[in-house]
């Protein structure tokens, strides 16, 4: 079921201060910020030779990362997310073997473009997985 | 500097657990467990198109992972891994640009034979960031 590594999304508390870090002080190539409002979030992407990370700032007051900053206030890695070739075969499978998919188990358009679902942490060892069909 | 994601590390309390969640319910490629006891871990690796994912249980009294473990019971994401051509010039550009590398600042063999650094987590938004000569 699980294809590539699409990303790993961190949550920062400062976004151009994250990216100074990647930019600069790692010497990265990140991308401009981009704002998605109906996500919650402002990100920006590091560009890897394999695959990229994601740099994540709060955006309004109703962001999906803000209780993850609270308890995180430095910021840290949030979730990790894998391709797959059909997502409604690849939910209708986890569900079968028990893994809970958050909200209301229905693909939702991520910031990609792409349909995406979340996986329960609790059924993955505390890790945040996003399915992502490409 | 900062090239391929090597992989990215996940601390589990109990990785035939955390296998059974990555091969049979995930439908992924999981490695037979390895014990590095001069590492504090015995790890399985996740093998995916682009990248892995290395699954970590503590072992031994000393672990390197148990601190997280305690913090994090379910487990969590420890790591990320970056390739650098060159270690020593990637530490001592990071030294300059005031980035702390953890330890003693001089590379160790880490768990793939290869030098190793590890990055002050305060000093990358909460992410523990390890470099790996490739």
């Amino acid at each position: 079921m699980l294809g590539r590594v699409n990303h790993v999304a961190i949550a920062v508390p400062d976004l151009a201060s994250a990216t100074t870090s990647y930019r600069t002080t790692l010497g990265a190539t990140v991308t401009e910020p981009q704002a998605l409002p109906e996500h919650g979030v402002t990100v920006v992407f590091v560009t890897l030779p394999n695959t990229k990370v994601e740099l994540l700032e709060p955006l309004g007051d109703a962001s999906p990362i803000a209780a993850f900053l609270a308890k995180n206030p430095s910021g840290g890695m949030h979730h990790i997310c894998y391709e797959v070739e059909d997502i409604i075969a690849a939910r209708d499978t986890l569900k079968a073997s028990g893994a809970r998919v958050l909200g209301d188990g229905e693909p939702k358009i991520g910031a990609h473009g792409k349909p995406v679902l979340f996986l329960h942490p609790k059924d993955f060892q505390g890790t945040l997985i996003e399915l992502e069909q490409v």
